[in-house]
């Protein structure tokens, strides 16, 4: 039976007769079928029965129904009605667009839209750069996918991407306060989607793109790079590089490793696993091994490459090592898992070095359960919100463009990342790094904040931001 | 000297010593320069002088500084600071994307985000007509551009529109509940607007073009009408056609008129003349002349034609009328301009026939002032905020949008403009018919509401809703 979660909790609406006991044989009855009780609400008292909406966590949606026939069987228990919490989060979507001006009187319109609002429109024709001072550009992402690779999911579509897309938005604002709008484009194709980001890109200040399959995202990232002058983002690549490096700065303290001495394993050899490659290497990583679905990649291997595992194949690898994640995983100080779920087994990870680190990130299953190596592993992290450790690139994106935002930065470097990361691994301190805490809760306030300034101080000192001075946020 | 507008007007921070007539000096050199004094609030109050922050409006730019050098020389003020309302406003944008979530706890997180909302991708891939339910296209309209006719100031290009289209999207969202969010591209090529809206339509449930110059316009909205499945509105075009039929349904009651009986001029053959035209035509108007630069259009005519005009010409102007507007009006009921400032005299309005409605649309400066023709004209309207009978197409877009994203109407057809016309004229009721108010104002709460509805039960009626139950607004 799988692990209750809030991913598939219910909300049921029941009548319960009053009489001694009533609620302690519905809750049998839930916990019987493996569902776990959450918080439980009054919604109407009377003499002879109450009205209760009760929040119920299941493994799955099958168990879900089965939670609400057991509930049914209760006596003196009845359904009036039940709903997935999950969806019902989903309707109408969620995120808005909202205006940040009142308009009540004939002045207000006659400032915020037209006469008025011609006198903005001819001086920002008159001096481009003022559109980063007078609109929304100066807080506004775009967040682009073609709905090729949909958290593990895979191919489903820019329909089907886009909840995820108003998610990352709701994110953005929550966390940074930046402005992110969704575009899900209905095409795969590497110069439609690059052609359209362009003509778009007036009212951005940055990019984000999102859930883009490898190597299409790859091409797509660098040749938007070359021609807007806003930043270009890849958060599946770079976002998740950074967060996990920073992940990986704190597991090696409380190992007491450093990144010369450790031997890594990748396994993914996708838009996140090559670029968590390169940060790696610029932390001074040298033992490094990734893997695809092929095995291990190696200088010389002819299957399943492309330019980017190449490169990779070229400066990683020394031993030119072959064989599957498992094979190439003994010895090894850390296992980073960017893939799917059973690319490893626990006695692959039983071979690894002493105090081993394991980073198993698929989504939303991780590549090995945080159960099943309970006392046989170190550090473990994952991707998922309902495990300690979780590398979740909402601690980078929010802060860092925030931080672009406010510099009007040109595009974003190896510095900028780098700096994101030290700033998500300093936000734990010393005194407070241990094998379950190596990151940051997303709901530390500090985080996005420490991100911002660290990222915009690289800006400045890289010579890439328009502007210097940002303690004005207007 | 212009008329001081809001639009022009300056917040002036300045100390005042205080001293008996300190104030009314001060007012009467803002009155001597032309300034006329708005909201005054108090600032800090001290024993020797206060801060007042003092709202002034101005005709124009340089009138506004004029106002400042006059209040510097007033005996007793000191100039703190002072800016510019209407700039003041723009800053940093008029629109924020916000989430309807919290995001407070784990829990949020997993159900909004990761893992949560992977069942919610998954669901909409399975049954694609989910993503009207379960994201944001079921409120969210694109408004696109490409900067080419930005109000009525010309191709100022896609950054310098931006301020308008986040005018439309408060307003979207302010009158109709609608999320809209502006779409400015970097093309005016037909082929290139055309795909690009394509490509980004999955994450709305309507497209609104915006300020696209004619006739390119034309061929943008006859394409994407025929490629997409949602609806397809240039505002430009419909919106004004839709609310100027609706002040004309009315002022035709004010004057005791019909429009099978009366002639008609309108100035102006781009986007807006053209859409009014052809409303006019279906509501029964046959006397009828458009009018471009090149004076009346007639069928035989050579020069500056283009598909539309030659359309328009096949079905107006019966007599074949040459000449210039100021010619043709002679013996006209009603005036439309949708042109430029100037295209008329007053002398022409003079040779109207009796009880002359005039409609002066253009913006931000009408085609003749109201101040220049009062007296003459029996019903006058134009476009601007600043005068009565305001043709602003605010009445329209919100409360259509909201019709056709409640019952995921397919299209917009001549039948649900014409309700949406209706629905707008019946707004004012016959007791408070009058020449000074014919159509309701744009603070009228019925209005957008009238309007959706109106236009919903049309959609039904003439098949093209996707739903028919619009109560649920989740």
């Amino acid at each position: 039976m799988k692990t209750p979660t809030v991913s598939y909790s219910i909300t049921v609406r029941a009548r319960l007769k009053n009489q001694l006991g009533m609620f302690a044989r519905l809750a049998t009855a839930i916990a019987d079928v493996g569902g776990s009780l959450g918080a439980i609400d009054l919604v109407e008292a009377a003499r002879d029965h109450m009205v209760r909406d009760i929040s119920i966590s299941a493994g799955d949606e099958p168990q879900a129904h089965k939670i609400v026939q057991a509930i049914r069987k209760v006596d003196g228990v009845q359904v009036i009605s039940w709903s997935d919490r999950t969806f019902q989060m989903h309707l109408g979507g969620k995120i808005e667009v909202t205006s940040k001006l009142p308009l009540r009187t004939r002045d207000d319109l006659s400032m915020a839209y037209t006469p008025g609002v011609g006198r903005v429109c001819t001086a920002i024709h008159e001096d481009p750069n003022k559109v980063f001072q007078l609109t929304v550009k100066r807080h506004m992402v775009a967040v682009v996918t073609d709905g090729s690779a949909v958290l593990g999911l895979g191919n489903l579509g820019p329909e089907a991407a886009l909840p995820v897309m108003e998610g990352k938005s709701i994110l953005f604002k929550t966390f940074g306060g930046v402005d992110a709008f969704p575009i899900c484009l209905a095409t795969q194709s590497v110069d439609e989607i690059v052609r359209t980001v362009e003509l778009i890109a007036p009212v951005f200040g940055g990019i984000n793109l999102e859930d883009i399959a490898a190597p299409r995202c790859f091409e797509v990232e660098d040749r938007l790079r070359q021609t807007l002058n806003i930043p270009v983002f890849h958060d599946d690549q770079h976002g998740t590089a950074v967060v996990a490096l920073a992940g990986l700065m704190n597991a090696l303290k409380v190992v007491g490793k450093t990144f010369d001495q450790v031997k890594v394993v990748i396994v993914g050899a996708g838009a996140a696993g090559i670029a968590i490659a390169g940060m790696l290497q610029l932390s001074g990583v040298t033992e490094l091994i990734l893997c695809d679905r092929q095995g291990a990649i190696y200088y010389g291997r002819e299957e399943d490459m492309n330019p980017r595992k190449q490169r990779i194949a070229e400066t990683t690898n020394p031993q030119r090592l072959r064989g599957t994640p498992g094979e190439v995983l003994t010895g090894a100080d850390i296992f980073l898992g960017v893939s799917a779920p059973g690319v490893v087994s626990v006695a692959d990870i039983e071979k690894m070095a002493h105090d081993p680190i394991v980073f198993a990130m698929a989504n939303p299953d991780p590549e090995i359960s945080p159960e099943d190596v309970v006392g046989k592993v170190r550090v473990m992290a994952t991707g998922r919100s309902d495990y300690p450790n979780q590398i979740n690139n909402v601690l980078c994106f929010p802060g860092l463009f925030r931080g672009v935002l406010d510099c009007r930065a040109r595009t974003i470097n190896d510095e900028m990342k780098m700096a994101a990361s030290q700033a998500i691994a300093g936000c734990v301190s010393d005194r407070e790094l241990a094998e379950e805490y190596i990151i940051p809760s997303v709901f530390n306030k500090k985080v996005a904040e420490a991100v911002a300034r660290a990222v915009e101080k690289a800006a400045v000192k890289t010579g890439v931001a328009r502007r210097e001075r940002a303690s004005w946020r207007g």
